[in-house]
């Protein structure tokens, strides 16, 4: 698609995705990243309050980045990155086997008034599972280059 | 060090790392979570405003993550995961070779009213460069089991 700021529309909706959470690569996020025992080990998951081994958070942030970057164009959009995210809220547990999508809402537009090349776009963003639950929501932001 | 929600000071600060950024496994992570050619390709990124390589602000993210879990003490401790995270900034960007550490911040703690065997702990998160300059801020929030 390769989006560029002018190609925002405030309110616009979007939906994509999907992408399997596979028990291997949520042990070796873990082991990277976040090793903690629910994220880590199937026997000490089973004994956590989760009854079984969860996803890193981040993981699922990674994820819905993953299917966000993809959705947007990646290389050939006008993206130069970000200077952060908001609200992050993990709703209910990511299990292996799990199939995550992702929905967008472009919640702001704002174009730079020092870079007047460029604009600040804010999505709301919210990962579901395969029973259309969502498990993630945050708002994200994007600097994207204008059109010339 | 296995913290529990009782160990933790209204106030306290703490300070740890490092952990050295690697050139393959920024791409590594880019490949598989954050596919924008700033962080894929290092003759991409040089041609990008940023004129080379940087790492996908979630990867930092992910390491901050994994020095917060060794030093409150991973599976040892009273973590029972987080509801979210909030204000990330991304302030620097962070490139291969750069040798990341961590700086905490206890900003409020909350027994839980529903669930009184735990508590939200609300950690004001610095990540720090080699030259000592912030690259990324946090707010992260974790559950913790109180002790008996």
């Amino acid at each position: 698609m390769g989006r560029f700021f002018d190609d925002f529309t405030l309110g616009e909706r979007a939906g994509f995705g999907a992408v399997e959470v596979r028990r291997e690569e949520v042990i070796d996020f873990a082991r990277r990243f976040d090793p903690q025992p629910f994220h880590l080990d199937e026997e000490a998951a089973r004994r956590s309050p989760f009854g079984g081994l969860i996803a890193s958070g981040w993981h699922t942030v990674a994820l819905t980045m993953r299917l966000m970057v993809e959705a947007l164009g990646g290389g050939e959009s006008g993206s130069l990155g970000s200077p952060g995210a908001d609200r992050i809220r993990w709703l209910e547990p990511v299990r292996p086997g799990d199939v995550l999508s992702v929905e967008l809402e472009v919640r702001a537009l704002r174009p730079s008034r020092s870079k007047p090349d460029r604009g600040l776009v804010e999505i709301e963003v919210t990962t579901l599972n395969q029973h259309r639950r969502p498990v993630m929501t945050m708002l994200a932001l994007g600097i994207f280059r204008r059109r010339e």
